[in-house]
């Protein structure tokens, strides 16, 4: 699988996070549940920032976060997103190519602002995530090179694109151009209030074939699969996926393939200091090991060791090069 | 002093810091001096910034941090400074105002950027900044709100903004307005570099008697003052202003009023993370406890204990509350 560019090609959310300190009654003014993920509009977001402490701006975006997170293990990685013709939009490319990685979606003509993730940082380490989507909605199969999509090893696609047609078309379209190059495609599973707006529609994506290697932690596939019982889970979605691979916070990771259950434990951080970005950083581990032809068990504990990683220090893009946990 | 509404109004620079890591090899390639502070124009800025590493970005400028410092003790701060009708600017107001400083100036209409600031951070942690002033050099007389000058205790001014015809023209205006209601003008060096471009000039301005308390460090008050010794530089520079403010790193501080001098000690700090900003906050503390007519050595103390706050902390300006510091 190494004739190819790029080890993932990634299509996710173009987003800048603005990060404050939050206190606890912001919280409940605003009525956010704490540690929450949510999309939220125009209005919404300018009333929210309004309320936001002093903040700083970083690139951001799930997928984008695991491609950063490939190329800094030393992997080739690009991305596919939609950005505005704006200075957010500026930042993210920025700061995505200075990554080392691939990024050639050309920003929107229209006046559309990029989108930008507001977190509010409470005293007890806890983010609460409230998203304006922008530019990201509009993403569409005319941001989808196909040339490119041919030239990557693994195509990853981000449920938390699925709620608007344009990007969810793209997709499927990326999808389906990776199969006819005979390329895997992987699915992030993102967020379990994704699967609550789209269970039905994400069972139909599985059951079409379209999907190969399903990412997710334990609580989004057992609400997936409709199953409490975590191997039940694994063992339904196993029938229509060819790889499972599941994270369990502190108790490590798994991958299920051929009715064969392969686990990890978790890696222990150096210190406890930002879980923002862990399973975006696993994903990017196993997927830079797993692009490469390496046995499963090698790439969950790239996986485990590179969530490790970014756990250990703020924020959810790595500081620097990742390329010393890569064993070989 | 405090039939006012502010303790402090300031003048300055309204840029946003983009903070990226970097090595030595890209300041060699790039031909900039490490620790130096630059001013770079628009083609430069965009050249510097395709050669970055991802990037953090935060509001700046060195008077406009003193503002937020000033509201972080509980003092009542307002700035004055020109931003452009775009994100930077937006993200600019937002920071200040969500600190608690009044900020009105009207952002331009034409299509000028908001000014930003490229830091690039070696491994030793040492910043070396490269700014592109944007919008800021187009701030005017227009910009100066005489109510809002004549609602304020102390009006603080800042050298950097000295390069371009239309912002000194407004510092020079808001000081005449000072004087007109009554209030004392604080003039900061800013940097050993705008010195040596303004020495002439900025002699003049003391012998004009528009500034009546001179902040600096000891290498600019030397070489302001053209002498090698720091007591005779003070003494040469006392016979134009009433009060000068001259901090020496962890030599401490002094204030010399009057042919009198007292010092200060410099505060431990916490840790040593950053000492980005450490003049800024000085002047904060300092201020914040001048304006309330406090004796000049408590204000020399509250000046070296905010300094050492922000030492203790990544980045320029205060991430919490800092009121715990003042003693009253």
């Amino acid at each position: 699988m190494t004739d190819t560019d790029f080890d993932v090609l990634a299509i996710g959310d173009a987003v800048v996070d603005v990060i404050a300190p939050a206190d606890e009654a912001l919280l409940a003014e605003v009525g956010v549940p704490k540690g929450s993920m949510r999309t939220i509009d125009w209005e919404e977001a300018q009333q929210l920032y309004a309320r936001m402490g002093p903040a700083q701006e970083t690139s951001g975006g799930s997928a984008a976060n695991s491609m950063a997170g490939i190329a800094a293990l030393g992997g080739r990685a690009a991305f596919i997103g939609q950005i505005g013709s704006d200075q957010l939009g500026t930042i993210f490319a920025h700061d995505i190519r200075a990554q080392g990685v691939a990024f050639d979606t050309p920003a929107l003509t229209e006046d559309i602002t990029t989108g930008r993730c507001l977190i509010l940082v409470t005293p007890d380490a806890q983010r609460t995530m409230n998203t304006y989507r922008g530019a990201s909605e509009h993403l569409s199969v005319d941001g989808v090179d196909a040339d490119q999509i041919a030239r990557a090893t693994i195509v990853y696609l981000e449920a938390y694109l699925w709620d608007h047609a344009p990007p969810r078309a793209a997709m499927k379209h990326a999808a389906d151009l990776a199969h006819k190059a005979g390329r895997p495609v992987a699915f992030t599973l993102s967020d379990i209030a994704c699967i609550d707006r789209h269970r039905p529609d994400f069972r139909a994506l599985l059951e079409s074939g379209r999907v190969d290697i399903l990412f997710g932690n334990e609580e989004e596939a057992r609400a997936l699969a409709g199953r409490t019982d975590l191997d039940e889970a694994v063992a339904e979605l196993g029938e229509h996926v060819d790889l499972c691979v599941i994270t369990r916070g502190e108790h490590g990771a798994l991958a299920a393939q051929g009715g064969a259950t392969i686990t990890v434990s978790a890696v222990r951080p150096r210190a406890i200091v930002d879980t923002t970005g862990a399973g975006d950083l696993f994903a990017a581990g196993f997927l830079a090991s797993h692009a490469r032809g390496r046995p499963l068990e090698t790439s969950l504990m790239l996986g485990a060791r590179t969530a490790a990683e970014v756990i250990a220090d703020y924020g959810a893009r790595p500081l620097g090069k990742l390329s010393h946990l890569v064993d070989d």
